[in-house]
Order: structure tokens, then sequence, then C-alpha cells
């Protein structure tokens, strides 16, 4: 082949041999029995159930190829879906990923966004077990993930009680303050940590994990040490907590002194925004909440942020905050559309 | 809510309502555990393992809104993925489905595509476990599908032997057939048939289902009443054929005379077309090809087409079809895109 005949773009190479490519020297987990290159993959389920969630995401809706890299992008669409599984108590076991993209799409997008399925996934304690390659006029990704419950009862959001404590684990706000960042053309490298969190969010996997599948020896796993109820933090910490608040038939009431971060009020106070609703309503941080009976310590990596009442809703030190809705699919501000070019 | 303020769309009803009104009335499958409504669904693996596949379907270049109506649309997205499930020799038992759309998407477009969704997953035998709803530019369909494997071996695509049959359940043809008609502007009432098979495909579940898993008492789906090698005709036939000649690493004859169908000759000559090529290389059929130990008559629903001899690639009558190439994603011919509005 001359040197003007590589193949440069996915139209160039096709798609059977992009799939070869994006498949090219990967390594299934152990629970991926049959992986890609027949009519469908096999994967275990031990438990004898498997945990599943799909998220889509789309180009100039979900990302912007110019705010982040098509590894970050990978890794966050990755990281989501794994999130939730982790959110349901399972421990992630695989994914399947369809892509659609134009044919003039570089090789090098391509490369970039399956190395970062791929490390998302492996660190998530999954691979990649099968897709879809298919052309479409901008580039979407729809991942569905798969866990394993090991024996244990699904965490829902539907079991906490009056008495509880609300307790959350990693960080809130800061993908919220990473995205305002950029849609203010701010200058990133002085915000480069929130500019992280927003093109990678990093969900604390093993705060949850750890706890509920960590030692069956120690006894980790079982008795009392079981929150009541768990999410993850997507469509903002407010929009989530009322989903469990719903879901419970209770009221949930957070302490702001509890809630403030002082990596954000800096960058608020730059940007002339308010770090409070970052932490209350910024979507896409996956971290975890989790609503713990009275009697148990939240375990090392979670702190208490609020309690569970009697009634409905969720307060902020006893009051309703207005004007702090989540994300909503068909809601005109988002994340990468949030700041169109201008 | 007065009469002008009924919502008559995607983004004026929201995601959550839409995400209940999708799921109102509907009734799960006995494997989905847990449904839509939490982080993630749960269905039941009795195997320990389960099969599972994913197929993207973007409007414009798999679908055509003004070929197709929505529940079309919507049985379409779920049989091709059943079908992939079942030609591993699995029962499906759930579905998750991904869906994007524009805001101004009619409710009523969203409601006939539930309808389809729900009507073919229970057709195939399962549910639809959950999902996600997002904003985009066009239609886009990104479907998970899961089945069971009742204990069996995965019945894959690299098991056929020098001397096994080549059989086919199914028809053949039909949906390129259709494609042809509604591509050449031609009289539709004339060729309801095969109009109607390129707007949802029917692949013959039960044609494989009740050989493998049929009635464990009177020994079905034992002994060598089993296929060496399963696919399902999704890509067109010597395109399907090819990948089980490659991963067997043998050769597949077919026998031009079995494959002659009366009911597409006249409407290729009145098309001017080639009816063995809709045959041999039109896609989305969904029909079902195995290769059967020459000892096995194939059950009822098959016909043999061919048989598998040492060597490689496929062959008609002994000679290589030239121009047979199947579908490829990046292709410039294809379903909906094969004729583009003029």
């Amino acid at each position: 082949m001359s040197e003007s005949a590589t193949p440069r773009t996915v139209g160039e190479l096709g798609e059977f041999a992009l799939i070869d490519r994006m498949n090219a020297g990967r390594v299934q987990a152990a629970g991926v029995l049959l992986g890609p290159g027949d009519d469908a993959a096999l994967v275990a389920a031990p438990d004898g159930r498997f945990v599943v969630t799909t998220d889509m995401l789309v180009q100039g809706r979900h990302f912007r190829l110019d705010w982040s890299s098509p590894r970050d992008i990978g890794r966050k669409a990755i990281a989501q879906n794994a999130a939730d599984v982790v959110a349901m108590g399972a421990v992630p076991t695989a994914f399947v990923v369809a892509l659609g993209c134009p044919a003039d799409t570089p090789l090098e997008l391509i490369d970039g966004l399956a190395d970062g399925l791929w490390e998302e996934a492996g660190r998530a304690g999954g691979s990649i077990a099968g897709g879809d390659l298919v052309r479409s006029p901008e580039l979407v990704l729809s991942i569905t993930a798969f866990g394993d419950l090991r024996g244990r009862a699904p965490v829902t959001r539907s079991g906490a009680r009056a008495g509880d404590t609300i307790a959350v684990a990693g960080r809130l706000g800061w993908s919220a303050a990473g995205l305002a960042v950029l849609a203010a053309g701010a200058d990133i490298e002085r915000f480069t940590e929130v500019v992280a969190a927003h093109r990678v969010p990093q969900p604390p996997y093993a705060s949850v994990l750890e706890f509920l599948h960590g030692d069956p020896a120690s006894g980790a796993g079982s008795g009392p040490n079981v929150p009541h109820a768990l999410t993850d933090i997507s469509d903002g910490l407010l929009a989530d907590l009322g989903h469990i608040a719903s879901a419970s038939g209770v009221r949930i009431d957070l302490d702001s002194s509890a809630l403030r971060d002082p990596v954000l009020e800096p960058i608020a106070r730059a940007l002339d925004a308010d770090a409070a609703q970052w932490i209350l309503a910024g979507g896409e941080e996956h971290a975890f909440a989790a609503a713990w009976p009275a009697e148990v310590s939240p375990p090392p990596g979670w702190h208490a942020v609020g309690r569970v009442l009697a009634g409905h809703g969720v307060t902020v030190d006893g009051v309703v905050r207005p004007g702090s809705g989540g994300w909503e699919s068909f809601g005109g501000a988002d994340s990468a559309a949030a700041a169109e070019p201008r």
C-alpha cells in the first residue's frame, strides 16, 4: 500500500477493520466469557441476576470536542454508567458500546475514545465485551453497563427512613465549576483541578464497594453497615436526593455548613458565581449519596451532610431552596450546550 | 391546565414525565426483577451467564420516517437485536433502550415508537427493563438485548465442518426488495408484502428456539439435533455466511436453485432488478442460517441451501459471485440512505 493510501478516516478504513483496530491488544475481564466477533457476547452473572444501566452521550449536548479530548470523553462515558451500577451496590463486570460517527471522523479520534473507554472500564473493574459501529451525522456514544450483586440485595432509592443520616462520598460541585470555567472562557490554567473534574468525573467506586463487598471473612458487607438507600449524583445533589425522598416517602434536610468546599469558593468569586449552586445543583459529578441508619457511622470516605425526616421533598437548613432544579434532558441549559460557540 | 397548554412535543412534556408516559401500563417480563425508576435495572440470569448484543439505529441511515411508521421502527429496532440473541442459541429475556430525539419531536411519534418496542419485545419473549432519554439533533435509537442460554453452550459462528449442510429459516431478499420498491417510488400497493418485510423484519425466533429449548422432556434441545454454527442474516446471506466460513476455517457453497423465490421474481422484473442479488446480498432480513451435521435433517421451518466444504470463502454453484459484498456501516449505499430525498 502506498503512503498516500494509508487510511486516515473511519470511512477510509471501514467498519470491520476499525472494529479490529479498536479491539487489538485489549484484554477482556475474567467475567467476559465470549467477547466481540460473534452475533452477541457472553458475560458471567455468578449471582444469577445482573444489574444493567444505559446512557447515551451526544456531541454538542453532553460533550464538546473543543473542551474534552477523545480519551476524556471515553472515560466520562464509562464512568457515568459504572457509577449507576455501583449505586445499586453491584460490582461492575462489563460494558457494551454503540458508537455512531461521521465517515470523515479521523482515526486518531476513535483511537483516543477507545483508549478512554478501556481505561475507565478497567478502573471500574470490567472490560468492553462488544459493541456496534454505525455512521451518524455527529458523534454519539451509547453505553450499557453490567454489574454483579454477589448475592446481596440491590440498594435502591426507596429504603431511606426518618432518623437516617445522609452522607456523601466524593466531590460535589467540581464538575459544575469546571463547566463554568470552560463556558466563561476563563484561564483554564488557573483552574485545572475543576476543569479536569468536568472532563473526567471520578466516581469513588471503592467508597461503596469496599464496605459492601470488601472482605467477606471480616464481615464487611453484612449487618447494619449497609445504607438504607443509595444513588449517584448525576443530575445534581438536590435533584438526586429528591429521587430518594420521593421513592422513600421521606423528607431530606441538608446542612449547608457541611457542604462548603474551600476549593470552590475562590473560583466562584473569580467567576462571579455561586459555589453553593454548583454544590447543590451541579450534575455529572457521580459522587455517591446514601441514607445510613442512625446507629451506623458512615465508613471512611463518607461525610455526613444532612438527615432524613418525616415529610417530603428536600430542604437546606430547613428551607426549600428556590431555583435549584437539576439536569433535565430537554431543558435549555446543559453540559456542553451551556455555551454554544458564540 | 388550559387546553392550549396540553404538551404536544417531547420538550414541552419533559424528560421525567415522558419516561413515565412511555412506561405507563406496561407489564414487565418475569425475568425483569427491577424495572425502570432506580439507578439501574435488575434482570434474572438463571443460567449464571447472559448473552448481550447492541445495535444503534440512526434516522436517515437505518430508517426514514416517511417510509416507516414510528411503530415499525420500534419493532425493527428490537427485532434486529433479538435476532442476534437467538442466533447465539439464547432465549431473549430483556432489552434496554437509549433514545435520542429533538425537543420538538411530537409525542405521538414517541408513543408509536414505544408501542413498537414493547410489541416486538413481547413477541421475542422479553420486555423493556430500562433506558435513557436524551436530546439529539435527529432520532437515534440504541438497543441492548439480553438472553439466557438455559444451560446450553452458545452456538457460535466457528463450529461449521466440511460435510455440514447449510440451511436457512425465514425469508431471504424480501427486505431488500421492499427497499427497492420504496427507493424506486414504485406503487407500494402492488408490493405490500415486501414493503412490509422491509419495514418490520420478522425473524423466525421459534425456528431456532423450539429445537434448542422446546421441550426438555422429549429430548429436544439435546443430542445431534443442534447446528454446528448459527448466525442471523443482517448484512446479507453471502456476507454473513462469509463470517461463518472465516470463523470456522471452511468454504461454503450455495446451490442457486435452492435460493429462488417465486414471490420476488415478478417484482424484480417490474423494477428491472435482480432477484438473486436481493437474496444473496440483501441485509436486514434477520432470517437464520446454520451449518447442520450431515447426519441430521434440519427441523421444520428450515430448508437446505448449500453445503460446507474444505477451503475458504463463499461460492454459488462453485463460483465466487462478483459484486456481492454485504452491508458496511461506512459504505455509500445503505438502507434508508439508499434513496436520499431527491
